[in-house]
Protein backbone atom coordinates (compact mmCIF):
# COMPACT_ATOMS: atom_id res chain seq x y z
CA UNK A 1 0.00 0.00 0.00
CA UNK A 2 1.55 3.31 -1.27
CA UNK A 3 1.16 6.91 0.96
CA UNK A 4 -1.38 8.24 -1.06
CA UNK A 5 -3.52 5.44 -0.98
CA UNK A 6 -2.61 5.27 3.04
CA UNK A 7 -3.72 8.47 3.31
CA UNK A 8 -7.08 8.25 1.46
CA UNK A 9 -7.64 5.12 4.07
CA UNK A 10 -7.67 7.40 7.01
CA UNK A 11 -10.62 9.47 5.70
CA UNK A 12 -12.59 6.15 5.51
CA UNK A 13 -14.44 4.87 8.37
CA UNK A 14 -15.84 1.87 9.99
CA UNK A 15 -19.17 1.51 10.72
CA UNK A 16 -19.91 -1.99 12.49
CA UNK A 17 -23.61 -3.57 11.86
CA UNK A 18 -24.61 -1.47 8.83
CA UNK A 19 -26.82 -2.18 6.81
CA UNK A 20 -27.14 -5.36 9.47
CA UNK A 21 -25.92 -7.35 11.66
CA UNK A 22 -22.51 -8.47 11.05
CA UNK A 23 -21.47 -6.04 8.08
CA UNK A 24 -18.86 -3.85 8.35
CA UNK A 25 -19.72 -0.68 6.41
CA UNK A 26 -16.82 1.57 4.77
CA UNK A 27 -18.04 4.98 5.08
CA UNK A 28 -16.98 7.34 2.68
CA UNK A 29 -18.51 10.23 3.63
CA UNK A 30 -15.15 11.88 5.75
CA UNK A 31 -13.23 11.41 2.51
CA UNK A 32 -15.84 13.35 0.63
CA UNK A 33 -16.00 16.08 3.33
CA UNK A 34 -11.89 16.62 3.42
CA UNK A 35 -11.51 19.45 1.23
CA UNK A 36 -7.66 18.00 0.84
CA UNK A 37 -8.52 13.88 0.28
CA UNK A 38 -11.11 13.98 -1.85
CA UNK A 39 -8.78 15.37 -4.85
CA UNK A 40 -6.53 12.96 -3.93
CA UNK A 41 -9.07 10.24 -4.54
CA UNK A 42 -10.60 11.78 -8.00
CA UNK A 43 -6.93 11.93 -9.15
CA UNK A 44 -6.39 8.56 -7.99
CA UNK A 45 -9.06 6.78 -9.52
CA UNK A 46 -8.19 8.13 -13.07
CA UNK A 47 -4.55 7.18 -12.71
CA UNK A 48 -5.01 3.75 -15.13
CA UNK A 49 -6.67 5.69 -17.49
CA UNK A 50 -5.57 8.81 -18.04
CA UNK A 51 -3.82 8.11 -21.65
CA UNK A 52 -6.32 6.26 -22.61
CA UNK A 53 -8.64 9.11 -24.66
CA UNK A 54 -11.94 8.48 -22.06
CA UNK A 55 -14.98 9.80 -24.06
CA UNK A 56 -17.12 9.11 -21.26
CA UNK A 57 -17.44 8.29 -17.30
CA UNK A 58 -20.62 6.30 -16.98
CA UNK A 59 -21.96 5.81 -13.10
CA UNK A 60 -24.58 4.10 -11.58
CA UNK A 61 -27.04 6.19 -8.73
CA UNK A 62 -26.36 7.76 -5.84
CA UNK A 63 -22.92 7.13 -3.95
CA UNK A 64 -21.55 6.11 -7.93
CA UNK A 65 -22.10 10.09 -9.27
CA UNK A 66 -20.38 11.39 -6.48
CA UNK A 67 -17.13 10.02 -7.86
CA UNK A 68 -18.32 9.64 -11.55
CA UNK A 69 -18.64 13.37 -12.55
CA UNK A 70 -15.64 14.13 -10.59
CA UNK A 71 -14.00 11.49 -12.54
CA UNK A 72 -15.14 12.72 -15.70
CA UNK A 73 -14.36 16.71 -15.12
CA UNK A 74 -10.72 15.55 -14.39
CA UNK A 75 -10.54 13.31 -17.09
CA UNK A 76 -12.17 15.87 -19.70
CA UNK A 77 -14.78 13.24 -20.73
CA UNK A 78 -18.34 13.22 -20.70
CA UNK A 79 -20.61 11.77 -17.89
CA UNK A 80 -23.29 9.32 -18.66
CA UNK A 81 -25.95 8.71 -15.51
CA UNK A 82 -27.10 5.60 -15.33
CA UNK A 83 -30.54 5.28 -13.22
CA UNK A 84 -33.11 3.29 -11.40
CA UNK A 85 -35.86 2.28 -13.56
CA UNK A 86 -38.36 4.64 -14.10
CA UNK A 87 -36.33 8.26 -13.55
CA UNK A 88 -34.63 9.02 -17.18
CA UNK A 89 -37.05 10.80 -19.10
CA UNK A 90 -35.87 10.21 -22.74
CA UNK A 91 -35.86 6.46 -24.10
CA UNK A 92 -34.42 4.12 -22.34
CA UNK A 93 -32.36 0.78 -23.04
CA UNK A 94 -32.74 -1.55 -19.57
CA UNK A 95 -31.35 -4.32 -17.84
CA UNK A 96 -32.24 -6.02 -15.07
CA UNK A 97 -30.24 -8.34 -12.48
CA UNK A 98 -30.16 -10.80 -9.40
CA UNK A 99 -29.80 -9.44 -5.97
CA UNK A 100 -29.51 -11.70 -3.08
CA UNK A 101 -33.27 -10.97 -2.11
CA UNK A 102 -34.95 -10.00 -5.27
CA UNK A 103 -34.03 -8.42 -8.35
CA UNK A 104 -33.05 -4.44 -9.39
CA UNK A 105 -33.20 -2.78 -12.78
CA UNK A 106 -30.71 -0.02 -14.43
CA UNK A 107 -31.89 2.15 -17.42
CA UNK A 108 -29.91 4.45 -19.35
CA UNK A 109 -30.72 6.75 -22.38
CA UNK A 110 -30.55 4.80 -25.64
CA UNK A 111 -28.85 8.02 -27.19
CA UNK A 112 -26.26 8.47 -24.39
CA UNK A 113 -23.43 7.41 -27.19
CA UNK A 114 -24.14 9.04 -30.28
CA UNK A 115 -20.68 8.24 -32.25
CA UNK A 116 -19.71 4.81 -32.84
CA UNK A 117 -16.19 3.38 -31.26
CA UNK A 118 -16.71 5.26 -28.33
CA UNK A 119 -14.81 4.45 -25.32
CA UNK A 120 -16.04 4.52 -22.01
CA UNK A 121 -14.61 3.96 -18.36
CA UNK A 122 -17.07 2.98 -15.63
CA UNK A 123 -16.84 4.24 -12.09
CA UNK A 124 -18.09 3.34 -8.22
CA UNK A 125 -16.85 3.93 -5.05
CA UNK A 126 -17.79 -0.10 -4.06
CA UNK A 127 -16.52 -3.35 -5.55
CA UNK A 128 -18.72 -5.88 -3.40
CA UNK A 129 -20.10 -8.65 -5.56
CA UNK A 130 -19.88 -6.68 -8.59
CA UNK A 131 -23.40 -7.93 -9.53
CA UNK A 132 -24.40 -3.74 -10.20
CA UNK A 133 -21.24 -3.23 -11.95
CA UNK A 134 -21.69 -5.78 -14.18
CA UNK A 135 -25.30 -4.80 -15.00
CA UNK A 136 -24.02 -1.83 -15.88
CA UNK A 137 -21.44 -2.84 -17.97
CA UNK A 138 -24.13 -4.92 -20.04
CA UNK A 139 -26.10 -1.67 -20.41
CA UNK A 140 -23.52 0.09 -21.75
CA UNK A 141 -22.28 -2.03 -24.78
CA UNK A 142 -26.18 -2.77 -25.71
CA UNK A 143 -26.00 1.05 -26.25
CA UNK A 144 -22.89 0.54 -27.97
CA UNK A 145 -20.37 1.84 -25.72
CA UNK A 146 -16.69 0.23 -25.75
CA UNK A 147 -15.65 -0.28 -21.89
CA UNK A 148 -11.85 1.16 -21.63
CA UNK A 149 -11.69 -0.22 -17.72
CA UNK A 150 -13.44 0.13 -14.62
CA UNK A 151 -12.24 1.86 -11.47
CA UNK A 152 -13.51 1.58 -8.01
CA UNK A 153 -12.35 3.25 -4.88
CA UNK A 154 -12.74 0.41 -2.48
CA UNK A 155 -12.33 -3.52 -3.04
CA UNK A 156 -13.72 -5.60 -0.60
CA UNK A 157 -12.06 -8.58 -2.05
CA UNK A 158 -13.64 -11.97 0.14
CA UNK A 159 -16.38 -11.09 -2.13
CA UNK A 160 -14.68 -12.28 -5.47
CA UNK A 161 -16.82 -9.38 -7.35
CA UNK A 162 -14.16 -9.40 -9.91
CA UNK A 163 -15.56 -12.66 -10.96
CA UNK A 164 -17.99 -11.35 -12.32
CA UNK A 165 -16.68 -8.59 -14.31
CA UNK A 166 -13.85 -10.89 -15.54
CA UNK A 167 -12.38 -9.72 -19.60
CA UNK A 168 -12.78 -5.98 -17.72
CA UNK A 169 -9.59 -3.74 -17.15
CA UNK A 170 -10.22 -2.88 -13.82
CA UNK A 171 -8.39 -0.74 -11.10
CA UNK A 172 -9.35 -0.57 -7.56
CA UNK A 173 -7.55 2.17 -4.93
CA UNK A 174 -7.88 0.42 -1.69
CA UNK A 175 -8.65 -3.15 -1.04
CA UNK A 176 -9.96 -4.30 2.37
CA UNK B 1 -28.94 36.26 -21.25
CA UNK B 2 -25.72 36.34 -21.79
CA UNK B 3 -23.19 34.08 -24.24
CA UNK B 4 -22.43 31.21 -21.69
CA UNK B 5 -26.05 31.17 -20.08
CA UNK B 6 -26.97 30.55 -24.30
CA UNK B 7 -24.32 27.94 -24.39
CA UNK B 8 -25.25 25.64 -21.77
CA UNK B 9 -29.07 26.06 -22.81
CA UNK B 10 -28.19 24.29 -25.87
CA UNK B 11 -27.30 21.41 -23.97
CA UNK B 12 -30.26 21.18 -22.38
CA UNK B 13 -33.29 18.65 -24.01
CA UNK B 14 -37.22 19.45 -23.53
CA UNK B 15 -38.90 16.33 -22.99
CA UNK B 16 -42.75 16.93 -23.70
CA UNK B 17 -45.59 14.95 -20.96
CA UNK B 18 -42.60 13.74 -18.55
CA UNK B 19 -43.18 12.47 -15.30
CA UNK B 20 -46.82 13.38 -16.90
CA UNK B 21 -48.79 15.00 -19.23
CA UNK B 22 -48.79 18.44 -19.52
CA UNK B 23 -45.29 18.45 -17.71
CA UNK B 24 -42.43 19.68 -20.02
CA UNK B 25 -39.39 17.92 -18.88
CA UNK B 26 -35.90 19.87 -18.94
CA UNK B 27 -33.59 16.99 -19.68
CA UNK B 28 -29.52 17.53 -18.49
CA UNK B 29 -28.13 14.40 -19.70
CA UNK B 30 -26.98 16.01 -23.07
CA UNK B 31 -25.49 18.81 -20.73
CA UNK B 32 -23.36 16.18 -18.50
CA UNK B 33 -22.33 14.10 -21.85
CA UNK B 34 -20.42 17.14 -23.25
CA UNK B 35 -16.78 17.20 -22.49
CA UNK B 36 -16.49 20.98 -23.23
CA UNK B 37 -20.09 22.07 -21.70
CA UNK B 38 -20.64 20.42 -18.42
CA UNK B 39 -16.84 22.19 -17.23
CA UNK B 40 -18.42 25.76 -18.16
CA UNK B 41 -21.77 24.88 -16.19
CA UNK B 42 -20.05 24.11 -13.21
CA UNK B 43 -17.55 27.22 -13.66
CA UNK B 44 -20.94 29.00 -13.80
CA UNK B 45 -22.55 27.28 -10.58
CA UNK B 46 -19.58 28.54 -8.32
CA UNK B 47 -19.39 32.24 -9.79
CA UNK B 48 -21.35 33.86 -7.24
CA UNK B 49 -19.56 31.82 -4.72
CA UNK B 50 -16.46 31.81 -5.33
CA UNK B 51 -14.96 34.32 -3.06
CA UNK B 52 -16.76 33.19 -0.20
CA UNK B 53 -14.56 30.77 1.73
CA UNK B 54 -17.04 28.08 1.09
CA UNK B 55 -16.06 25.61 3.67
CA UNK B 56 -18.49 22.78 2.40
CA UNK B 57 -20.92 22.27 -1.02
CA UNK B 58 -24.12 20.24 0.38
CA UNK B 59 -26.45 18.60 -2.31
CA UNK B 60 -29.51 16.20 -2.40
CA UNK B 61 -29.11 12.80 -4.18
CA UNK B 62 -29.25 11.83 -6.67
CA UNK B 63 -28.48 14.58 -9.69
CA UNK B 64 -27.66 17.18 -7.40
CA UNK B 65 -24.62 14.75 -6.26
CA UNK B 66 -23.86 15.04 -9.71
CA UNK B 67 -23.51 18.55 -9.59
CA UNK B 68 -22.71 19.21 -6.04
CA UNK B 69 -19.10 17.15 -5.85
CA UNK B 70 -17.96 18.74 -8.97
CA UNK B 71 -18.87 22.32 -8.05
CA UNK B 72 -16.97 20.87 -4.50
CA UNK B 73 -13.90 20.63 -6.11
CA UNK B 74 -14.37 23.63 -7.66
CA UNK B 75 -14.61 25.38 -4.82
CA UNK B 76 -11.58 23.85 -2.55
CA UNK B 77 -14.34 23.02 -0.50
CA UNK B 78 -15.54 19.63 1.14
CA UNK B 79 -18.94 17.57 -0.18
CA UNK B 80 -21.79 16.47 2.08
CA UNK B 81 -23.93 14.37 0.43
CA UNK B 82 -27.94 14.40 1.63
CA UNK B 83 -29.63 11.24 1.11
CA UNK B 84 -33.12 9.96 1.75
CA UNK B 85 -34.07 8.14 4.61
CA UNK B 86 -32.18 4.91 5.26
CA UNK B 87 -29.22 5.48 3.34
CA UNK B 88 -26.46 6.55 5.69
CA UNK B 89 -24.69 4.46 7.92
CA UNK B 90 -23.81 7.16 10.86
CA UNK B 91 -26.26 8.71 13.11
CA UNK B 92 -28.48 11.11 11.41
CA UNK B 93 -30.22 14.39 11.91
CA UNK B 94 -33.87 14.14 9.50
CA UNK B 95 -36.34 16.15 8.48
CA UNK B 96 -39.66 15.25 6.94
CA UNK B 97 -41.32 17.77 4.15
CA UNK B 98 -44.83 18.00 2.22
CA UNK B 99 -45.01 16.65 -1.68
CA UNK B 100 -47.63 17.43 -3.64
CA UNK B 101 -48.91 13.33 -2.87
CA UNK B 102 -47.70 13.00 0.42
CA UNK B 103 -43.94 13.56 2.43
CA UNK B 104 -40.32 12.39 2.20
CA UNK B 105 -38.00 12.75 4.58
CA UNK B 106 -34.33 13.74 4.12
CA UNK B 107 -31.22 12.75 6.47
CA UNK B 108 -27.61 14.36 6.93
CA UNK B 109 -25.08 12.58 9.44
CA UNK B 110 -25.54 14.52 12.79
CA UNK B 111 -20.81 14.87 12.29
CA UNK B 112 -20.74 15.92 9.12
CA UNK B 113 -19.68 19.72 10.06
CA UNK B 114 -17.45 19.27 12.54
CA UNK B 115 -16.44 22.83 13.19
CA UNK B 116 -18.21 25.52 14.20
CA UNK B 117 -19.17 28.30 11.75
CA UNK B 118 -18.46 26.35 8.61
CA UNK B 119 -20.11 28.12 6.10
CA UNK B 120 -22.15 25.71 3.26
CA UNK B 121 -23.02 26.09 -0.43
CA UNK B 122 -26.41 24.37 -1.36
CA UNK B 123 -26.33 23.02 -4.71
CA UNK B 124 -28.79 21.37 -7.37
CA UNK B 125 -30.27 21.15 -10.72
CA UNK B 126 -32.97 22.28 -10.33
CA UNK B 127 -35.28 25.02 -8.97
CA UNK B 128 -39.16 24.11 -9.05
CA UNK B 129 -41.48 24.33 -6.06
CA UNK B 130 -37.92 24.80 -3.82
CA UNK B 131 -39.65 22.27 -1.32
CA UNK B 132 -36.85 20.24 -1.21
CA UNK B 133 -34.29 22.60 -1.24
CA UNK B 134 -36.15 24.56 1.67
CA UNK B 135 -35.79 21.18 3.63
CA UNK B 136 -32.35 20.24 2.61
CA UNK B 137 -31.09 24.15 3.91
CA UNK B 138 -33.27 23.81 7.64
CA UNK B 139 -31.10 20.18 7.29
CA UNK B 140 -28.03 21.50 7.32
CA UNK B 141 -28.41 24.61 9.64
CA UNK B 142 -29.93 21.99 12.72
CA UNK B 143 -26.82 20.39 12.37
CA UNK B 144 -25.10 23.52 12.33
CA UNK B 145 -23.73 24.99 9.20
CA UNK B 146 -23.95 28.80 8.16
CA UNK B 147 -25.64 28.66 4.68
CA UNK B 148 -23.86 30.76 2.41
CA UNK B 149 -25.97 30.28 -0.73
CA UNK B 150 -27.98 27.98 -3.16
CA UNK B 151 -26.76 27.87 -6.79
CA UNK B 152 -29.02 25.86 -9.21
CA UNK B 153 -28.54 25.68 -12.35
CA UNK B 154 -32.24 25.54 -13.87
CA UNK B 155 -34.61 27.48 -12.31
CA UNK B 156 -38.73 27.01 -13.52
CA UNK B 157 -39.73 30.72 -12.37
CA UNK B 158 -43.67 29.88 -12.97
CA UNK B 159 -42.89 27.69 -9.99
CA UNK B 160 -42.05 30.43 -7.57
CA UNK B 161 -39.63 28.64 -5.83
CA UNK B 162 -38.06 31.23 -4.60
CA UNK B 163 -41.06 32.59 -2.03
CA UNK B 164 -40.37 29.06 -0.32
CA UNK B 165 -36.67 29.85 -0.08
CA UNK B 166 -36.67 33.78 1.15
CA UNK B 167 -33.57 34.93 2.94
CA UNK B 168 -30.71 33.20 1.26
CA UNK B 169 -28.95 34.03 -1.58
CA UNK B 170 -30.01 32.16 -4.59
CA UNK B 171 -28.00 32.11 -7.92
CA UNK B 172 -29.52 30.82 -11.02
CA UNK B 173 -28.05 30.06 -14.09
CA UNK B 174 -30.68 29.47 -16.47
CA UNK B 175 -34.78 30.37 -16.01
CA UNK B 176 -37.61 29.20 -18.09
Amino acid sequence: MDEKTAYIKTHIRDIPDWPKKGILFRDITPLLADAKAFPVAIKTLTEGFKDENIDYVAAVEARGFIFGSAVAEALGAGFIPIRKKGKLPAETEAVTYDLEYGQDTLEVHKDAIPKADSTVLMVDDLLATGGTMAAACHLIEKIGGNIAGISFLIELTDLKGREKLSGYDIETVISY
